[in-house]
């Protein structure tokens, strides 16, 4: 690797690019690339919104749609396992959110499972308790789903500010919603001492890990979270709309009281009972017929987590947005953006933020010249890394690309 | 076609395979087989649970995974028109089911549409009301979520046979929740009818067409409807688990609201403000983002309707239907089944079942020998007849085959 260049005390583009060479050969991960099918000549920084294509996954379609569904027809739903489907799959994505098997169940959308979750919060908690508190920032569903959740069991919601989260919880403290990763400005949360606090008040927690699930630790059991939801189409690359999954810690799920009990998540389904009896294990989480299109093409789409650590990849992504903010320093002229993601790798998800003016502008130009990042509003370029497939030299490009934009 | 022999009073099997030939030649419908891809050698009739997989679904998929995920990756959502396809596919599949625009939504599962149904319907029914009827005989998801609705909506579940729904309805009526067919006995309830009395008290309707939409006229415009679901993987082919539907009369949209209320639903959803504002229309019944390898794959599937109409489909129905009850009187020794479906063409759906004893067994014996139906506990064969490529020849065979297990 070659120093920044001793005569301006900025590195000049040549020494990023080599620099990002180095990095790339230097990189364990790099290899995980071929796992994926990316267009040539795009920079794809936007797999916080839509993870890219797993190799495998036209091959696995094409067979669930030709074999399972066209030949074998009705049987598929034993003979090719079809029915388990939702367990077998949250049971392989387990170990990327640090669960024990029997606690995760694949199906739904995030904001389908997240009512779940809520309702389900609010059946565990100490009886009496009024309020629901919701990160002030979040994703704008959880606050909508969450409004109605407590509508619903009677609670009121409160909106906090995650850094003064644990303040604002007591004695009437029901159930805490919170965000792992915010999805605007990739802030990552404090989830160990933010669940501790509200177990220390007797309140449950339902974290939303959409955008952490696949880009760092999330350690759900070791830090003794409740409930939990999060999709699988970001850093999971499961495919547009792929199912979430719900997650509901051992300790609950014999309690576990879902407003959505579908005949899928009854003890014994087919036997058509009029009375619900709700399955064990996190399998009552289910609701009606899963869709096997979307949930066979997310199981061979984990596939491209064989033998990667989510540690190794927590480190590689924490080294991409820091040299991605190198990059852009250097690149950018002084003053035109300014990263609202936290520079210390403790606040940091997986992405980097950068407000400008006349962002939406900004980023259909960067699109058009291929490097693909999103807008959010109102004023936020949104770049996220993800370290199986993105590199160094995607990160150098990109800033590269911006500061010719703002040049 | 060739009468019955005169010498016994009853038609023999060359009669009937030949009168099966001659009915498959002068149908109409029968080109329609071309359209769907069916394993050789089988009957299928099983359409009442899964579909055939439609010929143009293949091609379609492939193209959604590899080039519209793969290549386009997060443009797709605009350049591919996902965003828009819930409305999309609802305003294709809103004419089966007697619809016009802008009141179907596509997405989540018959379920989760159920639960949104029922808390919507409870929210737009007269104050004070405390009852919701509920189908006695209902397949079991519907009573599971009605009993969930209630409890969250105030109201008490009151099972009602539907024959005598009518006279169970009165001034304390909030909700009526009914199938349009049976599941389980085939057997047809009076829609018009039913929705009539409904409408005279006040009660506002919530209809689930799972086994009626594709194989007869529904009518939910032309008989006042309030609010209907049904799951799109039985006679609209689909796929597995493919989204399920929720229809919302257009007089009822502007009230309707979802316990369910994610962010597709708002009006204005990339605005991403936190206050909650219900989109025009049946948008508003949309929650989170759509499965779209699920959703693409329904829309090809929708193709296969092209130029058909729902009143020939349930004329062939009808025929095919009375077609193998004749030929099961022929064939299979008298005493061993009995019809649990009504022979009155007004009740009939698009099935027909039959009790027997073993039923389990018989149904596995007919697999293996190349008919595909389904068994339901606690005794019943069940046959869907899917017209768009069930034929004659199809009845005939399975009630022969039928014949020689009893033989």
């Amino acid at each position: 690797m070659s120093d920044p260049q001793p005569t301006t005390g900025a590195p000049g583009p040549a020494d990023l690019a080599s620099r990002a060479e180095a990095l790339d050969a230097a990189d364990e991960l790099a290899k995980l690339r071929a796992r994926f099918t990316l267009p040539d000549g795009v920079v794809y920084l936007d797999g916080n919104s839509l993870g890219a294509l797993p190799a495998a996954v036209p091959d696995t379609t094409a067979d669930v749609v030709r074999r399972q569904w066209g030949e074998l027809l009705i049987r598929s739903w034993d003979e090719s396992n079809w029915w388990t489907a939702p367990e077998r799959i949250g049971d392989k994505l387990a170990p990327l959110v640090g669960a024990a098997p029997g606690q995760v169940v694949v199906g739904d959308s995030t904001s389908v499972n997240l009512f779940k979750a809520l309702v389900g919060a609010a059946r565990l908690a100490p009886p009496g308790r009024t309020q629901m508190l919701v990160d002030a920032n979040t994703f704008p569903t959880d606050g909508y789903i969450a409004a109605s959740a407590a509508r619903m069991t009677g609670l009121r919601v409160v909106p906090v500010d995650p850094a003064a989260a644990a303040q604002a919880m007591g004695e009437d403290t029901a159930v805490v919603l919170l965000n792992h990763v915010d999805y605007r400005t990739g802030r990552l949360h404090d989830l160990p001492a933010l669940t501790r606090a509200a177990r220390a008040v007797g309140a449950i927690t339902v974290w939303d890990l959409c955008h952490s699930a696949g880009a760092l630790p999330v350690g759900l059991d070791a830090h003794g979270v409740d409930l939990a939801v999060g999709c699988t189409y970001k850093y999971l690359n499961g495919g547009p709309g792929s199912p979430a999954y719900l997650y509901i810690a051992g300790r609950h799920q014999d309690a576990f009281d879902s407003p959505l009990p579908g005949w899928n998540g009854h003890a014994d389904p087919f036997a058509m009972t009029s009375g619900y009896t709700p399955a064990a294990g996190a399998v009552r989480g289910r609701v009606g017929t899963p869709d096997i299109l979307s949930m066979l093409a997310l199981e061979a789409a984990l596939d491209a987590w064989d033998g990667v650590s989510v540690e190794a990849v927590r480190a590689k992504s924490l080294a991409l947005t820091d040299f991605f903010l190198e990059c852009v320093a250097a690149y950018v002229p002084q003053g035109r953006v300014r990263s609202v993601t936290p520079a210390e790798h403790a606040h940091r998800g997986s992405q980097i933020s950068l407000s400008t003016d006349n962002a939406r502008e900004v980023m259909a130009e960067l699109i058009s010249r291929g490097v693909i990042g999103d807008f959010r509003a109102p004023d936020v370029l949104r770049f996220g890394f993800t370290p199986l497939y993105v590199g160094f030299a995607d990160a150098e490009r990109a800033a590269r690309t911006l500061g010719h934009i703002f040049g």
